[in-house]
């Protein structure tokens, strides 16, 4: 057993009253090996009938504690760099030249198909271990950089491997359907039918990949082909995602609540309509803000998701393309400054919300039978993670209940 | 002697060709006690005529290396958080209304005033170790959390011993100007006029300060008030800066142009005859992307600045309000992004056009004579530091020849 306690507040994410992140003065957490048995003020727990003879403790003395982050939007297996192709765009060269000039999702693609599934996994791993530094304890890991059925699989097998690894706890999720591969270009039909009638079958077989994505949008996959995946993946028990807005509004988000889809990610283009079904389908809204200013895309219609009643998620959106960025609390902050959402939104969108779109209940909150990932932070207050942005804020890191000191 | 080398890139910021970074391929640096004794490939370093017998070695492999990066435009000496107002921010709440409630600038004054000088200047280093460990190795520190004489003073001094305990060095800027304090609102002519009569003169007799800078704006000070403040600066020995158009064009560009100032900062609205002045005037354009995000403004015209060949510096703006950040590299990310600048404008913009704007040839380059401030990257070239962003990419730091390694 181990006690961990702290003068300052514990934002627990599970509201009490006005208190959207249900914030605890004083308070205590009672860790049972990978899982949560108690949390409440100090106060009360010598009434909550706990024999802590023998445990340890840990005195976080003023400082926050939260659930450990999760990044449920993004794609760390990969390799190369494209970083000579950001130093051309920001010159103003726009991105059907540099497309045609062999870079682009293509030059990801292909550096990725050289590299060894060992070389792939090593570079996750880096990628999630400078994640958790700054908090995160669990991420989602997308395929999407291979594009041919065994090397999808190779993928989300490295991702696996580098879960191993690191510290950090990796979801998997299918995204066969990123792009269409330029060998295929001109097979379009058969290239959709393969990753239907092949990759995903093997994939749910696999066992590693728990959801399927599909970057619905123009340029990328048209809404019935995104449907046709969707439905092929949730057929064999992947829970559908879909990239949806980014650049136009194609119905994707009406898609994926038809189909009951975990989220729709992006999402800065979206009709009213779209946010009403997603409302009432219960989708969760996924906002990837390091992208959009990336791209120099204009926000998406937070007020909207708001009013309408939309769960709201926060994620980095890691990739070789868009935005290159670990830290989800960065995120946080262009989140609660460039997107105005509140810090009660951007924190529910790093914890609660994000498990939602992981398909989890077991993680993004501090309650008993929770998995004891924990975040102690060099700070006292959840707005501070916003409000003081750069550096990492954390000091002490608990996934499954094993502390991690972040230097 | 110490020999830094490295099979990849050196970019001693000193254009060479078409390449204004200036980037050695293969290179080594001879450090000289606190200063460079050569740099170039290194297969000439045989012909130099250097005795490196005894020479210490640090092989830096294949990695970027580049001088240390300067923030010309930090406020990094104050006491409290305002994070509870970025979350009222966050929430939709007005700046007026923060402003009514106690919130804005002066709740920093007040929880400065009642900081101790030795507390400042704990806060101020544990800043600047933060910063250095992004790859800052100069940082400007304003003073302008007081507004008293004696008060101003103390925060130079505050400043000063935090440079002195950090390895970052600090370059403190009186700027008695920021606000007009709660207790003289009804006497703002008076409150100049002991800024001319008392604060300038004691600030240069106290010798700390290198400059004298105006926060010029709507709300701040007017045209005439900056005017008859620099001009007193001046006489005194201090290089005249001032932030200018961060809300409202009033003319101050033309103003700092013909004080012959180092540079305007923030410039989110200057005409073009404002524009027209600065390049005229060899007057450096400072941009703050991160304050411009924080409170949704609409960027500057970088493009116009360019075409007038005016020099633009990035730097943090770091100060409780508006943007609480550390991170030269983050801010290189917004330039090249939010801001369109180009990768080597955001790498002259950190290090020789930071250097023009603190009055410094000595600083950011690479070249002989110049200060042993340098910074070994995990990465391979310049754009990686843009592209990358989050975590430190920075290694090892030298400052004043003497290298620490970054964990």
């Amino acid at each position: 057993m181990l006690v961990v306690s702290t003068t300052g507040v514990v934002a627990t994410m599970i509201a009490t009253g006005e208190d959207r992140l249900g914030q605890i003065r004083d308070a205590a957490i009672v860790v049972d090996g990978d899982r949560i048995a108690w949390v409440g003020q100090k106060s009360s727990l010598a009434d909550a009938g706990l024999d802590l003879s023998g445990a340890d403790h840990l005195d976080a003395q003023g400082a926050l504690i939260t659930p450990g982050l999760i990044d449920c939007h993004a794609h760390p297996v990969f390799a190369g760099s494209r970083a000579g192709e950001f130093a051309d765009r920001a010159e103003g060269k726009s991105y059907l030249d540099i497309a045609a000039a062999g870079g682009g999702i293509m030059a990801s693609v292909r550096a990725t198909r050289a590299a060894s599934t060992a070389e792939l996994a090593a570079a996750c791993k880096s990628r999630l271990d400078t994640a958790f530094s700054f908090g995160t304890t669990t991420c989602e890991a997308k395929s999407g950089y291979d594009l041919t059925v065994d090397g999808e699989l190779r993928l989300l097998e490295a991702a696996r491997r580098a879960g191993e690894a690191s510290p950090v706890d990796v979801s998997p999720t299918l995204l066969a359907a990123h792009a269409i591969p330029p060998e295929r270009q001109d097979d379009r039909a058969g290239f959709v039918h393969e990753i239907i009638a092949h990759t995903i079958p093997r994939a749910a077989a696999q066992g590693f990949a728990r959801q399927i994505d599909v970057y619905c949008d123009e340029g990328a996959f048209t809404v019935a082909e995104t449907r046709a995946i969707l439905t092929a993946g949730k057929a064999c028990g992947l829970t559908p995602r879909a990239h949806v807005g980014q650049f136009s509004d194609l119905g994707g988000a009406e898609l994926v609540a038809e189909l009951g889809g975990a989220s729709a990610d992006h999402v800065e283009n979206v009709s009213p309509e779209g946010i009403g079904a997603l409302a009432k389908a219960g989708v969760v809204a996924v906002m990837l803000p390091g992208a959009c200013v990336q791209l120099g895309m204009t926000p998406p219609p937070v007020a909207d998701f708001r009013r309408a009643g939309v769960a709201m998620a926060v994620a980095t959106d890691m990739n070789p393309g868009t935005t290159y960025c670990e830290s989800l609390p960065l995120q946080m902050w262009l989140a609660t400054t460039h997107y105005r959402m509140t810090v009660p939104e951007a924190w529910l969108g790093v914890t609660r919300h994000a498990a939602r779109v992981l398909g989890r209940d077991d993680i993004g909150v501090i309650a008993p039978g929770a998995r004891a990932d924990l975040v102690v932070w060099n700070a006292e207050t959840p707005a501070d993670i916003c409000y003081h942005y750069g550096p990492s804020l954390a000091t002490t890191i608990l996934t499954f209940g094993q502390a991690h000191t972040i230097p």
